[in-house]
């Protein structure tokens, strides 16, 4: 078992076997819960918005033929029938020679067809208004149903909701809706030598960093983190953990088990568990290579390097865009959900082709140019070439690496 | 009153005036809280990072010098003298001629200075280990505190808590941080014509939309959004409602008041209140003219224009930043955070000189070229535009436009 280790796939692979997973069943929420969820119905507009033809500006609404080519010099002379009220719904109808004050927002009697601006007006008193400029059929008005027509299919399922989305359907008198709902994801970390993060330094333990890690990455990413502690490398007590995990989450990831041996448990604890299969052993990016993928029942178990630098590229890489694709979000994989800055590359960086290496890169700022941006040496397993690093350079398995000068892109982390 | 409604100030100016305002409080919460939020502190290490000489692999602590020049061909010899565990603090020192298997994250016994990988070794049964491959000191280990030295200052006041910072937090044992507090933001809409947004559809009511969209950007931005309802036209009605928004948040927005009436309402309410003061009356964007800032104590007022699209705007522009600068972020206000496309312009887009417009574009994909931007069309007012809207795209008030075929960036909205 110990050399399934070596048995690898591409990233393009691994990602075909993550999206063959169905995404997390459907809920019901408020339109404020539904922003930034993906929407599991179409939504089909129960009524036409504007309900009436509506004034953009405060003014007078008038039938514009009575305005038309009006001007300073030659204005029109027009009589003040009402003064409409933003809330009112006019029951008269204009007739030729008259306008109606209207406040923005307020609806048109019959017979208006067109506002001017107050600021185009002079009231001459006795209610007689001088229009100053020429008005034409429908200007700064909002016709009955401009904006939705009834019937119309506003949004269709599979749309990830924005700020913008919740404002139409609260226009529409939708408070609810149905999506996809947050997957539950539960995290486990392995290794006999991990101890909670308040637990004293002390030579021989590592604190448990990639529990907090993963938690702030996997809500991040819109789902819900549920941490399970820390188990040793007991495969009774292992599966014992993952059986619960497995049961109350949509995905679960195992942390640790960097050493050959903790991975081999890892993998005889998804091994032992029923209706059970290791999907891959391994994926072609560095760093990130002893990423294991597995199956139980319909659910699946992600085993994850131990090294903390290599399991926060693996959430980015793979884990963030699997929860988005749990979440029913289209093209969830293609990282145009990630912030990219344009760089200019300060110098020659190779890469082993056939894997793709996810080169931690740091950026300068130059007045009117694009930022420079250099790889940060160190161990990759030191925490600090993380927190040095700005953003992350791909460089695609087909690729031996980029030139000084060429334009890159950085995920910014 | 009414017509502060032109007295403008640059959007410059206006960011000014919003930079005066002194960031909110600190407290302390867990690292895992602390995500996303402005440390309030200097984090200075308590400790070396890691506390030991630790192996980075799985293999054989040796003595560099032991496995100096071997080779597949000339291999060396050693005789393992303990299998290490990987939570051992090892009490013995490695002697020439010995080496120690060790797991990934062990701690090297004193007299090893590298790690020779399990895949270059062979065990010759007997304790005897074949070396395979030259090492050299340091190679394939951690060295104490090569990560962090102890008093150290890993991260200043001032920095944003990014997930891999919370890893270095966990790995130092520091459970909890200061950092400043997500503001309050109270929401209060206004206006005689606003209904809830369960209330059936009736000619001259509009249903409440800013409430939930400003709620959605606010709570985005990281502050915590705290909703009023819908005050009507009445000054007393107002001031009562904006007196205890005051007093239980850090932020106060109005919207609403789209007509002049409304508008000189809401500078009415915040004049009238004690310590108060109208700083700007409006912002030369667009769109987004008619935004108050006012001042009651320390405490921020905005008054948003009425209009749906137009006091969404407002918020991307002007109000998200400000939030940022409340939380303490540095460079609050240079959109940085806001993810960018780049994009070739479709047509030629003017903008009137002295104004910052911020345009609605769409945007299509192409392959292999930059996606074409292009504004969308219809009346500001109308939701669709934002609905059909990649993002905006920014026209600064110094320039008159840009040309098709200009490369623009385009914020996502």
């Amino acid at each position: 078992m110990s050399h399934d280790f070596f048995k690898i796939i591409s990233r393009v692979d691994f990602e075909a076997l993550l999206n063959s997973f169905e995404s997390v069943g459907t809920k019901r929420v408020s339109i404020s819960d539904a922003f930034g969820l993906v929407l599991g119905e179409d939504i089909i507009s129960p009524e036409d918005l504007p309900p009436a033809n509506r004034s953009c500006m405060d003014g007078y609404a008038v039938n514009a033929r009575d305005a038309f080519g009006a001007t300073e010099g030659n204005p029109a002379y027009l009589e003040c029938s009402a003064t409409l009220k933003v809330d009112e719904n006019p029951e008269f109808e204009l007739q030729p020679g008259e306008c109606a004050a209207i406040p923005t927002g307020g609806t048109l009697p019959e017979g208006a067809d067109a506002v001017v601006m107050v600021e185009h007006t002079q009231e001459l008193g006795s209610g007689t208004i001088e229009i100053r400029k020429s008005s034409a059929p429908g200007e700064h008005i909002m016709l009955k149903g401009e904006d939705v027509t009834k019937g119309d299919t506003v949004f269709q399922a599979g749309h990830k909701v924005r700020f913008q989305d919740v404002g139409l359907l609260a226009a529409l008198g939708i408070k609810d809706v149905t999506i996809y709902r947050q997957p539950r994801v539960g995290i486990i970390s392995t290794g006999d030598e991990l101890v909670e993060i308040d637990s004293p330094q002390k030579v021989g333990t590592i604190r448990d960093v990639n529990s907090h890690t993963l938690r702030c990455l996997v809500n991040e990413a819109g789902a819900k983190a549920v941490n399970y502690g820390i188990v040793g490398d007991k495969l009774d007590k292992l599966m014992a953990t993952l059986t619960q995990a497995i049961a109350e989450n949509d995905l679960v990831l195992l942390s640790g088990g960097s050493s050959v041996g903790m991975r081999d448990l890892t993998v005889q604890a998804i091994e032992s568990m029923e209706d059970s299969e290791i999907l891959a052993h391994g994926v072609a990016i560095s760093p990130g290579k002893p990423t294991i993928l597995g199956r139980v029942g319909t659910k699946p178990v992600m085993g994850l390097p131990g090294q903390v630098t290599s399991v926060q590229v693996v959430m980015l890489a793979l884990v963030v865009p699997f929860i988005r694709h749990l979440m029913s979000e289209k093209d969830a994989f293609s990282g145009t959900d990630r912030m990219q800055v344009q760089a200019e590359l300060g110098r020659n960086t190779v890469s082993k082709p056939g894997r793709e290496d996810y080169v931690r890169m740091k950026l300068s700022h130059r007045e009117g140019l694009l930022p420079l941006a250099e790889p940060v040496y160190g161990k990759s397993g030191l925490l600090k070439t993380m927190i040095k690093a700005y953003g992350l350079m791909i460089i695609p398995a087909d690729t031996e690496g980029f030139y000084a000068g060429d334009t890159v892109s950085i995920w910014k982390i």
